[in-house]
């Protein structure tokens, strides 16, 4: 028998009470930021079910849930996130009266989610961004240097990751405005130009948060990975090609990166999510160094989902699915990896997989890959062309597993809309 | 006449009255972290000298000078922190009997800095490294791809940064762990092995604060930038060369980096370091385009060192002194680059300048360019050998400027030890 909340969850819903996905929200009615679960299409304000005795974690002080950030409560460690998940699905349980017949709370409790506004869930110390589809690395790889030098040597080795901004990460709904830079035009390779982006791409990628940190010269092994992670959002690794292939040599991406990463505002936990880890890709030519080993399943089966709505189209459209469980190395052996030599990891860290491709041309994850570099035209069919994104443009990317049962554990949204470069 | 203070400050001191370098520290008589200044052996507290009716300064709440980190403090801008220095000046000022001959207050306010504890001196959310020595860049483009395409096209043209960790940021006095990672040998290159680091260096920079941050979307011109600037520190970017080889292309530098960054307490502001500005190596061939060009001198003349205590030995060495004056790209030109593409920056956010190497082999500021990648030995007088740093080796980086008058506005000490990487 699947569980089910009195709630009412359509079928297509993301937020079925399987899922009950973390996030900071608020109301014009309740100003203050407080943490809050998604039930169908509405949110579970915590701080409320705290407040009328109906949520008690052992190690939990309750004004955790009154916060601006789930920092503190990632902090408390996977036993008290799951401790606090069993009791809210026990809340939310259609065969449960505690809270269903309780209708004072219920009405202070349940907000729908239409008059919320969510906000990022937690105050993002670092965020470090990996790159880790081999499909991704190999088609950049061909686009750049050709078929024979694609994956760099260090590729099969090694997680590659780097240091991303955190001050410009921005939930869903945010604006993101064209940024401006240097770039060198066909016609001189040596002299840059000042001008706006002309190559503005999206990133289809999966967040992961740091729960639980690890001192500073200490590392993580990685059996113990999962349970430092507090769990997974949609992310939106806007890129600016242009600037991003002036300035990247030899240091990496900045300023083609750094100008705005939109995330979903729901918090899947590692717990919702366990009924879908799957194998990943076979990791035996060559085999991962010791440290990088996993010893069981690893990746996650997640559909995903790029949508574009065309400045001034009223339509929608999926211009790319992938999934996350074609991702080569997995979030267990990214926070291995970045902890391997030390390297300390907060509560509320996040980091981000990296463009996930997979192997089919409908399945990649950047307009750089499914234009080829701007040198293939995406029709669209009410006769829009795309090769980069276009001011007015409306991105949305999005994600969910499917249940044996029919149900989804879903992402929500990952929005944003391009705004012209207020800047000459 | 020059100004002095009734504390007495000793000519080599670092911390005249006319420097007034902000910091964060506590004491065992009271652990609480709080903002002071430097003055001579001293910290003036300003907690104290707020609650004593001294210090009361036009849109500064006095509150912010009894919290654990600046940010608050530099969030208020520059006329603020003038006025506060101005005002600071005149307390310490041997001609002012306010302060000097409040004797109970002089009791209570000025700690021994032997007494105190000093701690980092912001929460800093965004840590960015920037590689703006044209002596560095090009030693190292000759190490590893020869003479003739040591500078990358695109150096002349952009301040060149990356982003870097902020949570591994520690202050003067931590130890720092020997990193373990991937790295190749010799004997085969495309087969990583896993090992402590070999080759662990330093790297001399100066660290500047973000004061007033700027709006996501939105740029700081270059004219402005200045103003957005709260002061400077020393910086040692602990560097695992061997690590950073194998793992940097095509991203940049992660793990090598990412173990450690040490920087000095003090904070010395941009109005102290005013009287020390000088014109910068030309920038003529190539001019940088419009947005970067600078209308006045925009250098900095401070004298810096690379101190080397040896493990076991007795002796401290001065294996390499440099200067703040020979960096291509001013502090103010690594702003604007930064914010042009509407990248928002916050108080508290810290930039690195890069390794400040000098033009002679006596002045480079990392012990990969003095062992030249370790194929040369520093031979120090003791009979010491090294190419990259032992176990228990200890570092101080530092620097001062020097004033027509004699005294020295002084950065202090950012110092390390190594100690031995824990793990097998």
């Amino acid at each position: 028998m699947v569980l089910s909340s009195f709630v009412p969850v359509s079928q297509e819903s993301h937020f079925p009470i399987q899922n009950l996905p973390f996030g900071i929200f608020s109301s014009s009615a309740k100003p203050e930021r407080r943490v809050g679960v998604a039930i169908g299409d509405y949110v579970l304000d915590l701080s409320v079910l705290v407040q009328a005795g109906l949520l008690s974690i052992e190690g939990c002080a309750g004004d955790v849930f009154a916060q601006s950030t789930l920092n503190d409560f990632m902090g408390l460690g996977r036993p008290v996130w799951k401790a606090t998940r069993d009791r809210l699905q026990q809340l939310l349980d259609s065969n449960n009266a505690e809270l269903r017949d309780n209708q004072a709370v219920r009405d202070q409790a349940l907000v729908p989610q239409s008059e919320v506004t969510m906000h990022l869930p937690a105050n993002i110390g670092d965020y470090t961004d990996f790159y880790c589809s081999r499909e991704h690395a190999t088609n950049v790889g061909i686009m750049f240097r050709g078929k024979d030098n694609a994956l760099q040597p260090n590729w099969l080795h090694i997680p590659v990751g780097y240091h991303g901004r955190a001050s410009s990460i921005v939930v869903s709904g945010t604006d993101i405005t064209r940024p401006a830079g240097q770039r060198i035009t066909p016609a001189n390779k040596s002299q840059p130009i000042f001008a706006t982006c002309a190559k503005l791409d999206i990133e289809l990628e999966v967040g992961w948060f740091v729960g639980t940190g690890n001192k500073l010269g200490e590392r993580v092994e990685i059996k113990d990975a999962k349970d430092h992670i507090f769990g997974m959002v949609i992310m939106n690794d806007w890129s600016a090609r242009d600037i991003q292939a002036w300035e990247y040599v030899p240091l990496g991406p900045f300023l083609g990166k750094n100008f705005g990463t939109t995330i979903s505002p729901w918090i899947v936990t590692m717990d919702a999510l366990e009924p879908f880890l799957v194998d990943g890709p076979a990791q035996d030519a060559p085999e991962p160094l010791p440290y990088l080993k996993e010893s069981q399943p690893s990746a996650y089966d997640v559909h995903l989902e790029v949508q574009l709505k065309p400045a001034g189209s009223a339509k929608t459209h999926t211009v790319a699915t992938s999934n996350l469980k074609y991702m080569y190395w997995s979030v267990t052996q990214q926070l291995a990896h970045h902890t391997v030599n030390g390297c300390n990891l907060r509560e509320g860290d996040m980091c981000g997989t990296g463009t996930l491709s997979g192997p089919n041309e409908s399945e990649y994850g950047s307009f750089l890959e499914l234009s080829w570099n701007g040198t293939k035209k995406l029709n669209m069919e009410d006769g829009v062309e795309r090769t980069f994104l276009e001011d007015g443009d409306e991105v949305n990317l999005t994600g969910y597993c499917t249940s044996q049962e029919g149900y989804r554990i879903g992402f929500g949204d990952c929005r944003g809309k391009i705004l012209p470069c207020p800047y000459q």
